[in-house]
């Protein structure tokens, strides 16, 4: 049996799962803000899946952690995770005297990207490469090929939502103008809409359909990025399929209407993009999925002796 | 001994190199036209080699070739090398009965790709992955990690020259708008200058140093695509650095101050952009470097039973 959990900046997101990867317990519970809050309400996520859902915790071998933030390479230690109020905090080694079991730990978006690749690996026809786009506060994609995740040089694989697309377009947190995530940020997006709501990505949709210009505007400009992160994703590392994850996407086929009406207009602009049938390389992550937290349960347990690689636990 | 063969729109460069991936002969011939002259002109630069450069052609144990196009993944067949006039060519079963050794082909950039990181693989610090990014009529890049080729699902890795980065921007042959290659392709500029001449970006370059408007936009526009180009080949697949080659960046240092501006302004904008130091990554390949046609002697070596992998033929 192995744990794995999402941390978010609201709730933590925890599974156990067996052997074959059945999520046999899943608990949510709220974020602690800090260092130490961080880490206490992971533990008692973890103790949840016993009290709460009936897990044999006894039967724990790993724990894998997704975490906001920049993780230092094959170190503990997670940095900048800005949503949790976590400046640096070397995680394994507050957890695992309290755990009692190795932990390892990865940014949330790598491993919600190994999380999809393991529920894609189970369809009739896997896909041997894969991107999982994240679109949450902000933009980020990992990239999957054979169950291996592609780490980069230092850090910044898959940061596609800070290559600008527009040199007119929005200012964009990161100082440049027109980067993918100005446009297509749901942080960017409640920023500019600039209205009170527990999802604003919805609001601007539902403003949009009512004929609002500003709204319509937002709405026009969240499809365009998506389907320039789908089509950089595609022409650089040239995945099978882009799987789309992450808040924005509750708002499910309103959303993917937009972006496959995107990817048509370049399409019948170019025979070339056409050649890419980007639209049929592009899907939602079914929704509920709990992606983040299997992939996390998935590097945990790559910690674990018995397993060598991730291709190995996702494959064998 | 292996032989690499580059075969481009107007020569066709031909190495033999030793076990230690030195070049004991180097010769070039003038490349036919149509898929008979192109197997033609090959077997004679192989032949070439022996004539000309004083290689033993009874100690070749194997051919590589790069030729543009693309190349149908585990087959010897090339398809739509529109400058060589080859719609569709198997040249693995034109080349084999004459030339007595296995041969294997590759896209010329991804070939130039495996030489460029060969070559590199001997400093005193070799980088883990790097992207070769070609500017030459088009603009596409290969790129390699740990000595392997990032092959991709269907051939478009590293395509990024059909990324739009403006929407406004000049219509690319592509059929898209404001494409990194539709502002920084050899073809794309030689096309908006329209004035005859062997090298016309070089002749911009010198017509936007007297000052010349149209020039200046010209050239800013390539530098501009360059460095876009260097952004998504860093903000997607984070390769350690980014080797400049092919026929534009004959204008050398000229070229690489523009592009090194044009990544200072986005790192004065953009801390997260500074933090990737963009310029210390992106360097040229050094002039008259076979980098093609070095790693197309490795593609060949790839088929040879003697050894087992590229990163075995480069590391080992």
């Amino acid at each position: 049996m192995k744990v794995g959990l999402d941390v978010g900046g609201t709730k933590i997101e925890a599974v156990a799962v067996d052997g074959d990867l059945r999520v046999v317990g899943r608990v949510r519970i709220p974020t602690g803000w800090g260092p130490d809050a961080v880490t206490r309400t992971i533990v008692e996520a973890v103790r949840a899946l016993g009290t709460e859902a009936g897990v044999d915790l006894a039967l724990v071998r790993s724990v894998g952690v997704g975490i906001p933030g920049q993780i230092e390479a094959g170190s503990g230690r997670v940095v900048h995770a800005v949503n949790l109020g976590v400046e640096e905090l070397d995680l394994v080694a507050a957890l695992e005297p309290r755990l009692g079991v190795p932990v390892r730990i990865e940014n949330d978006v790598k491993a919600a990207a190994l999380g999809a690749y393991a529920l894609l690996s189970g369809a009739a026809r896997p896909p041997r490469s894969m991107a999982y786009l994240n679109l949450g506060t902000g933009i980020a994609a990992g990239i999957v090929s054979d169950g291996v995740l592609w780490r980069g040089a230092r850090g910044t694989a898959g940061e596609v939502g800070h290559i600008s697309v527009d040199p007119n377009g929005p200012l964009c947190r990161c100082g440049q103008r027109g980067c993918i995530e100005a446009f297509a940020g749901g942080g960017a997006i409640a920023e500019h809409w600039a209205r009170r709501s527990a999802l604003p990505v919805r609001d601007v949709f539902d403003a949009a359909d009512a004929g609002e210009p500003s709204a319509i505007q937002l709405r026009a400009g969240l499809a365009r990025g998506v389907a320039a992160a789908i089509r950089v994703l595609v022409l650089t590392a040239d995945v099978d399929i882009v799987v789309l994850g992450g808040g924005v996407t509750a708002l499910g086929d309103r959303l993917m209407t937009d972006v496959a009406a995107e990817l048509s207009a370049s399409a019948e602009a170019s025979p070339f993009m056409r050649s890419l049938r980007l639209r049929e390389r592009a899907e939602l992550l079914p929704p509920g999925s709990p992606a983040a937290a299997l992939g996390a349960a998935l590097v945990g347990a790559a910690g674990d002796a018995r397993h060598d690689t991730q291709e190995a636990l996702i494959h064998g």
